[in-house]
């Protein structure tokens, strides 16, 4: 647990991956930091910023939503949107996915997204969750995660989601579903991604700790497939790019489906129960107070 | 062959783990050391040991049943009530499974369970070798095997069913479902467990050779998770507990059950066919006589 | 695509291993080097040669059909009927498969089976491909490919169907199933077997991208077991076999089956299917045009 709590320093966010108890069989249940807390702004300045080189057909995605691209609802939307424009965009056939803040890829979802929220909006964010995933998974360009910070719980599923993933060779960058750390439960489809990424053994071993990997760790059990210098993560992105866009696109498509269609489809088959468990769980009066407490803490931490 | 019975030697019983022609297309079909056979006593005393120290909620079970812990009928139901026990202790949250045996952690299915006994009997075995397996592999609790000497077949399964393994770094002993190099088939449950600890093709050659891997080579391929000198064994699994023991238990526990309960299932769906499988093969003539001969072949040696 | 057309020269056939072009959303989709060419012959002399010691119960099948071993469907056809000769022989425990040719083990399917056939020709030879992995996958023989040149596509099956695979440590060798490269994907039991043998991960990385790895590499992701020095295969093989064969054959042979199996039987279950996807394909007017523009270049290089 320590290590998480270091984890949270270096997000810069003091005090946002804390702990709070609520009532379990043996001690605590916490929640954090695939919760991640963005300081509210109402900005509408996008959160996302994409670039698509005609010349080359590949398009790089940055995400820009300071302190630490936390993947609210608004974001989402954002970024899905983007993401159908692209998938539509005849001339685009790759995608490099990067952050353009310091340190962090994506710190995960949105602590307040899941605090005080209707029931209708908690399963609209989760709903949200799920289409990114979705989308990602299993987009026809070619993906690759440009991994240049940490990226937890949400900032790792988006990783996995992609083909290929370059994380700058950092190791106080680190990467993982760490759900279990905080007391919650990453949901089957996050399982299956990784799973399908690591294997079965290393998937159960980190979603039961709930681990997060430093770079070269992350790199040891197949986590992310390359690490270079943090300055060379998005030009390796963009070499590496142009090796995946000299495979005829129509045949790395099918391949593709025909590798991840059985797990996306699992998700798809199943995707009301899973908003239902999700939102029947944040919703839980427990869940809420822990939620609330938290936030009191960072309050008065803040003052 | 030669090295199995090497390994016989190791355990110190000299002649248990031997081999017997019996019919099949090419060649021999042979029985143990998964068959390890006890010396026979009266003794009332209790095969298994177990301390929960109330402050860390730790139990230690030891396996104290001379000469090489087998897994009798007996061994296997004070097993499970064991086991059934702590997982019924609230105060209970990690189990350390490990052997007071020098040189051995367990030698496997007792082969005095399957010789001359009726159907019924066999059955009975059987099925407590089944409870074993499902009350481990879904166990609540944190479950370290401590291996402090060799393990194969029973043994292997035992310490497979763990979440987590820890082996003497001792290149004598060996770990692993050798079943096939004795002329029987490990069935799939066993296979279950080990693709999932080591992958498939790990797993399709280990159990199409029926392989025996020393400590080091166990590290190798991942069918245990860590090699320390022998004497730090339990204490390097305490350690170890401490860290499982901090991650919540509520979401360790439904993650592991996300992890395992497909595996469980099948048994679960197939338990009766199982057991019918098991004792049409081992009450076969052929089977049961290559026992009797082996059994008189021991005699023969002691006398 | 460089490395690819590398590969070609390598093999001796020099424009065999081309590209087309064909309509595909983005750029090329392309033809080769799955699908070789042999210089025809009429010749009757067997492309197979097969060895049986009666002593060992060990066959030795050389491929040798030059100038690459292609799958034509005689070959396949050929190779159908000594597999089944020997699995009926019950003096035959074990196969071993090699290459008389200098620097090519197989170089996969006969280009010729697909140009300008008939839709029941096509099909004849498809149900043929699927035919000759079927009884590989699926032998009570222990099988282990001697890789002793490079093995591309239909080769690749073909050694990924044996139980073991041994490769001349000869960095200029390569192999995988390197379909989608070209332009073809290659089908869901090309897929299955080697997500079996490499694991998910390696499998999607691998089939995406139409990798070819060198000796070194299919090492290093398990894509072959072992590599020796060139001269070595064949008796690596033969001293390998006999461990193979200290195994007792009807627990080796449940044991495969049951590793197997599934695998197995989702392409029995979907034979016709298959055969009329890939008939569906090959006659497609786009496909055969770039087959017979491809032909065209092939003879103007020869003049």
């Amino acid at each position: 647990m320590a290590n998480v709590l270091r984890n949270s320093a270096k997000f810069g966010f003091s005090g946002v991956l804390s702990q709070l108890s609520i009532h379990s069989r043996h001690g605590r249940v916490c929640v954090s930091p695939c919760f991640s807390l963005q300081q509210r702004n109402n900005s509408t300045s996008p959160k996302i910023k994409v670039d698509l080189d005609s010349s080359t057909g590949v398009a790089v995605l940055r995400m820009q939503s300071p302190p630490v691209n936390s993947l609210s609802l608004d974001f989402l939307t954002e970024f899905c949107i983007n993401l159908e424009k692209l998938e539509m965009d005849r001339s685009c056939r790759g995608l490099i996915i990067t952050s353009t803040l310091s340190k962090v890829f994506s710190a995960g979802l949105d602590i307040m997204e899941m605090y005080g929220k209707s029931p209708e909006r908690c399963g609209e964010f989760w709903k949200a969750v799920q289409e990114m995933w979705l989308k990602l998974y299993g987009s026809n360009m070619a993906t690759i995660a440009a991994i240049n910070g940490s990226s937890p719980a949400g900032g790792c599923l988006m990783s996995i989601g992609c083909d290929y993933r370059i994380m700058a060779d950092n190791p106080r960058y680190s990467i993982g579903l760490n759900e279990t750390q905080l007391g919650i439960v990453a949901p089957f489809w996050f399982k299956d991604t990784l799973v399908n990424t690591v294997g079965n053994r290393a998937a159960e071993l980190s979603l039961e700790l709930g681990l997060l990997y430093s770079a070269p760790d992350a790199l040891k059990i197949g986590l992310v497939d390359q690490l270079v210098p943090e300055d060379q993560v998005l030009s390796t992105a963009q070499d590496t790019m142009s090796k995946w866009l000299a495979v005829p696109d129509h045949a790395r498509q099918i391949t593709k489906s025909m590798m991840r269609k059985q797990t996306i489809d699992k998700l798809l088959s199943n995707r009301e129960a899973d908003i239902t468990n999700f939102v029947s769980f944040i919703t839980k009066d427990s869940i809420q107070r822990s939620l609330r407490m938290y936030l009191e803490m960072l309050k008065s931490r803040k003052a």
